[in-house]
């Protein structure tokens, strides 16, 4: 008697059994159609990656929570935390012969080794948008433009989420005219960061730890409450064309919103489920040094990060548990081996003409093979009986109206 | 200035740029078109599994061959070399719930430990085909008939390639007929799959430092000459329903095809190429034991492996190398920033009719806007310039004809 094994997944990791797999597809295919339509390239890099080449990019937290070990010629490899230095690494080892600006994306896996709360994975997918090499504000209308896209074709209205947008560079000269230094500015940004995340007793403690005066913290807190992006060209710019391309009420400007990495150097955003329940459903922003910073030349980019596991739940919440099962095609089955042929041909014909069949294997009573088509997947059901081999047609059931309509059996 | 990192990804690992991406949806797109045709039900899995569980599985080769490690908490784990393991896995955990039998299927990032020769690759996507449950030949008709589905839709005719089948009860039959008792086959099995691997006279080497007499291992090679599968009625089975589903002509049967793995029962079956230039393109078959092998309950299942590595060869062999790029959708560009906005909108009006739009980001010069878009994706391709938007409308290019017809501009 062989040893029982654990049936688990290992610890943090995600079994998809098929209804998960009805929700990943529909994400997937959404996130597939939005970069297919705005004129994103697919591309996609393996799982394991350089150790270095993450360690060099992650900076503040990441870097203790990379998957990494050595292989059997002790290379340092990793199971990659993000997709974006692998778009770099990709980009300056053709950057010579690719065409700039570049637009491409991904659905990648990416594992992040980290306590485990509250149901939270160590592994997730991220759906990535980047373009790589364009200076104007219409990098961002087209990456944000495909989230927005990818939203909606998931099913979820306008009045379902906001991408809240402001701009570091904007965020900067608000605190330098304040009188905060701009060498003090990316401490700033961690802390401010973290509002609402901790009291704001214990930024400011933060900032004055940090060697900023009283009225220096007082002055960072006041930036906070500034409402309007008046007076900053480009969230003024980006705003006008989102307009022209359809989405600019799907926007929402929000000083607050600032990033936790500190490789962004521009307009940031980050979308949210208008009743703010769930964690951001995707975040971005433009960053300058990171084709730079691993050694290629340097490129502005504009990219974006949207992983499965908030936007599902939010789906779930917004749409119901079972809305990703769409049904649809049909399930044949037969009543005696005597129309086994019948079936495997009727079912041989429905799929020459596009239709998915779930063709029962082996002879039932109609009563199990309607109950159990009626649980599946299928639209339609047809169920070969001896009668209906000798007349040539068989009853196909609508499963959602009941309705019968007769189709021909091959001869 | 930062040290330079290798742009290279780690030894054995694919990067996908959108060339060789567009290979692999054209691939993928076949194998999830073909199960979903077939009404198998999508599911997945991470790819780090436990250790333990892959290891029971295994047997012969792929111990040694495994990407193996401990995790922070000394947990043993590793990246999957096959699937198989871990479907057993996720049925037994709930093998009280599931409705067999059950039709499941995935495409799974696999990964191997293996020397690095002629550019073999350490990780491959392998398309997983299974039904478990079922113990007539249906299961076997089902599984073989999508496979051959996906070729089709991959764009290969029957003449390039065939789907050779055999059965590990007929193989064993025959042996026994011919004087070699049945606690010999195993050994008799994995010598003779080595067969145009090896030479003639290895083998019977192997088989006579087993314990054969010579004149069993005469008979051994004696059987390998048998041509047809008359007196195995689930052979005869086999094609007479393939012949129905109307895929038969894709079947021959070839009594060499064994498959090196031990957990084989029944039907064993493999897709090569009509010309006999690549390896196996798909191969697969019966096996019983792998559920109660992890701990399960013991079931009947038929399973197929199918990587993305050999076919692909096989298609740009076939096709030639560029058949992965289909042009579709619309480039769209515009000479001045005055023009931008109705690019803008003209991209926005074309997205919303469900047109893929690569919308160029800054103004450019005629000549560079044809020149890359003939190059990219696009089908059509429509620069505005200042004289169009007074017009109300623009000129689109067809890129294949050169023909024009022109399209209202939004107001």
């Amino acid at each position: 008697m062989p040893e029982k094994l654990s049936f688990e997944p290992p610890r943090g990791m995600r079994d998809f059994y098929p209804a998960d797999m009805a929700w990943r597809n529909r994400v997937f295919d959404a996130f597939r159609a939005a970069g297919e339509a705005a004129g994103f390239q697919p591309y996609d890099a393996c799982v394991v990656e350089n150790y270095d080449l993450l360690a060099r990019k992650s900076g503040e937290e990441v870097g203790d929570q990379i998957y990494h070990f050595f292989d059997k010629s002790e290379r340092h490899i990793a199971l990659r935390p993000e997709m974006t230095p692998t778009l770099a690494r990709m980009v300056a080892q053709r950057q010579k012969e690719l065409s700039f600006p570049l637009k491409w994306t991904t659905i990648a896996q990416c594992f992040r080794y980290e306590r485990m709360t509250k149901g939270r994975k160590r592994e997730h997918y991220q759906w990535n948008v980047d373009i790589i090499g364009e200076e104007s504000v219409m990098a961002e209308v087209e990456v944000v433009g495909a989230a927005v896209d990818a939203l909606r074709r998931m099913g979820l209205s306008q009045s379902d989420f906001k991408v809240h947008v402001s701009s570091r560079r904007f965020l900067g000269s608000l605190l330098e005219k304040s009188g905060i230094p701009p060498e003090r500015h990316a401490q700033v940004f961690l802390a401010l960061d973290k509002r609402g995340k901790m009291p704001d007793e214990e930024i400011g403690a933060m900032l004055r730890d940090g060697g900023l005066s009283p009225a220096e913290v007082d002055a960072a807190f006041a930036v906070m409450d500034v409402k309007s992006y008046e007076g900053c060209a480009e969230l003024e710019e980006l705003f006008a064309l989102a307009r022209t391309a359809g989405f600019a009420d799907a926007l929402v400007f929000d000083i607050s919103v600032i990033r936790g990495l500190s490789y962004y150097t521009g307009i940031v955003f980050e979308c949210f489920d208008s009743k703010g329940e769930f964690r951001a459903i995707f975040g971005g922003g433009r960053y300058d040094n990171l084709l730079g910073a691993i050694g290629g030349e340097q490129a502005t980019a504009v990219g974006l990060g949207f992983g499965d596991v908030v936007v599902t739940e939010l789906l779930k919440s917004r749409l119901g548990e079972d809305a990703a099962v769409e049904k649809k095609g049909y399930a044949v089955g037969f009543m005696f081996d005597g129309q086994r042929d019948a079936a495997i041909a009727f079912a041989a014909a429905l799929r020459r003409r596009g239709q998915c069949v779930n063709l029962s294997l082996s002879a039932q009573k109609p009563k199990k093979f309607f109950s159990r088509a009626s649980q599946g997947g299928a639209a339609f059901a047809a169920f070969i009986g001896p009668d209906d081999v000798e007349a040539g047609e068989v009853r196909v059931k609508d499963l959602a109206t009941g309705e019968e309509t007769k189709e021909a059996l091959a001869r």
